[in-house]
């Protein structure tokens, strides 16, 4: 046993149910005889809407505090049975909590940051254990309320304790063999990447793409944490590297993302003056609304103006409500919904430095009458707004057209 | 609002559904309008049993230390949705885990007993909240680990609450109306008694009654914390009063109590020399069984001895593995068992001083051919062990000998 610390992360597909807690019991026996580990899991299964679903047949709009201890309470089930399984097959291992390990986080509810980790308590946990198996998804504040991390909480668990305890990797573990160039249940012949930057992977997962959240893949760029995702059921397989800035070679495209939950929402004819935007957008920061792409339309014959944006789908009905009270005070015309969006993305580091990829890109679309209703670009992403209706069909197109099938197992530096 | 604080404590039962956590949010709320409330809840339904079963199917021997943690979320998640639904009935309302209250235990898991409540964190929420919603059943320790409190916990929470913040009673809501004469499902017209002291029921519960634990009865006599018993169906209905030594006046007989997990275990033919019963309970009292009565064969004129003695049903197993070990140190010829006993009780302050109700308690089973294995006595109980098939016809027996039937709705004082 040498001084490494592994850390693994298994979703909720893995431990859903006793079974597959054994099976996942046994990679990390398999990965404790080569070094320390640290397993943080997620809730069983479905656990966590199930009890969302309860918390909702209790209060239309039930308290965030409330909901935080009730959700916890989820991963605090299979942080044990998986400790005490693990302990069956004889390994040395303990279960923490968010709060035991002293996961410290902002003491904002459903949606806290992490703040700090009391490395000391992880050291000496270590010390008299082979594996500590820590819940994913939540902390606990400065005053012991329990916090839930939001989405993508228990990626974000497993990076911030990989960094916090200087691991030697982070393998996250699902039921996918690694990240795809697109969708594989939408594009048959998507091709799985071994080998990703950060930043590629970063603009795959704000853009939709499931498989690892934005928050997490941030926080490994941060504190340079190698990240792995692999298949729970295929432990033999590497699934895909996610790796640091050192790579100077780069893909020019590596995927296709979409994302379905998209809506557009649009304020009509607002007195065009200074600083409308920044209004929108800070009363909508205020309830914690981020808005994604933003469309100013620019007429200089009249003095009118009209300000479209994209929302999640889930934070439209409050978007809308947002709008209708500050329609008065901007002086605008009216407020308009597009509720069935959904945004296609093309990501590659090296997409910037090509312009034929957009021209490209938008005449595929065009050529198969999918109209466009947004386009926003970045350094490594070129998103389109089209109807939700068309974005598979948009998504498949995109693919095919940048023949990104061929990428299929070779590593990052091989495919310049 | 005055400064008066109750503490009111909901079993499993009566929090197993949404609709009943509604219901039960109703009482709450309608006590909240006098005085500040402490609510202590149990896991709603069968929770903790599916728990343990999921437990058990990672390992036939679960670590209980994971165990607890694991047990500890079924509270959490029934105080999470009752603070949800009181919030939304507009109470001011906050759910709190033994971790939380600061209810600090022994490090023994499975079984800790209370060591200390922070006072001042119950002040200090008290202060900004009209209702507390506290789990029951859990506590932590000083390093953090949760714990359980084993059997009864949930009522000695709330006792142990009661007695901390010195509130003005201690309701536990449960699915019958009160403590009765005996178990009202074996008798039919077993009386409902509306005022008990202490000793009483401390001495019902021992002896298998079901409604409140002995160690929450005996926290409340020692803290002289007045508990009601009372039925969550009929919230309007007072239940039975437990109130303390004040009373000088008793009941000779007040309840027949029945247990019927009961074994005899008995050590045959030891070579009579001090001390084997101090081996016997030491070797026991090791893997915390407790034995109940015990029973010594006196024959003058051999110089072998016998020792039989009762243990729970549930200790059988362990018990006899234990006496197994023991046999050819004490130099034993074998180890007897008589797995299917009950034991049958009489109870009353008074008993001690009327000799003629042992006399017809044993006549009354004799005259119906039922078999006495045993005999214990004490100040205030008679117990008998008699086979299990005879255990109920036995309770039924006794309760009309006695005539308890005719104790209904009278208050102590008045049935001397």
């Amino acid at each position: 046993m040498n001084n490494e610390i592994k850390v693994l992360k298994f979703g909720g597909t893995s431990v859903k149910s006793i079974g597959r807690i054994e099976h996942v019991a046994g990679i990390v026996a398999e990965c404790a005889k080569q070094c320390k580990v640290i397993v943080v899991v997620s809730a069983m299964g479905d656990t966590t809407d199930y009890l969302v679903k309860m918390a909702k047949s209790c209060s239309g709009n039930p308290e965030k505090r409330e909901l935080d201890l009730l959700l916890s309470t989820g991963e605090q089930v299979s942080i044990a049975l998986l400790a005490i399984k693990l302990q069956d097959m004889g390994v040395q291992a303990r279960s923490l909590t968010g709060g035991q390990v002293g996961i410290f986080t902002e003491s904002i509810h459903t949606n806290a940051r992490i703040v700090d980790i009391r490395k000391e308590t992880l050291a000496d946990r270590l010390k008299d254990n082979d594996v500590l198996v820590v819940a994913g998804f939540q902390g606990v504040t400065e005053t012991g309320d329990v916090t839930t991390l939001g989405r993508g909480g228990s990626d974000t668990t497993a990076v911030a304790l990989a960094a916090a305890v200087d691991a030697t990797g982070c393998d996250i573990y699902t039921d996918v063999d690694g990240i795809y160039t697109t969708d594989p249940n939408l594009v048959k012949n998507a091709a799985l990447l071994r080998q990703l930057s950060y930043g590629e992977v970063l603009e795959m997962a704000r853009l939709g793409a499931k498989v690892l959240h934005p928050r997490a893949v941030e926080l490994a760029r941060q504190y340079n944490v190698k990240l792995r995702v692999r298949n729970t059921f295929k432990p033999e397989d590497k699934g895909t590297l996610i790796v640091g800035g050192e790579m100077e070679i780069f893909r020019a495209i590596s995927s296709v993302a979409i994302d379905k939950d998209q809506a557009a929402v649009a304020i009509m004819d607002v007195p065009d003056q200074p600083g409308i935007a920044g209004k929108i957008t800070q009363a909508l920061a205020k309830r914690n609304i981020g808005i994604d792409m933003i469309v100013q339309s620019f007429h200089p014959s009249i003095d009118h103006n009209s300000i479209a944006f994209t929302v999640s789908s889930d934070a439209l009905d409050e978007t809308v409500l947002v709008l209708e009270e500050l329609k008065a005070q901007l002086g605008a015309r009216s407020v308009q919904v597009d509720a069935d969006c959904a945004k296609v993305s093309l990501i590659g580091a090296g997409l910037v430095e090509q312009p034929d990829i957009p021209a490209r890109m938008f005449t595929t679309l065009g050529e198969n009458s999918i109209n466009i209703k947004m386009i926003s670009t970045s350094e490594m992403k070129l998103s389109c707004v089209v109807s939700r209706d068309n974005a598979e069909k948009a998504a498949r197109l995109i693919h095919e057209a940048f023949e990104l099938h061929l990428l299929e197992n070779k590593s990052a530096a091989t495919v310049v």
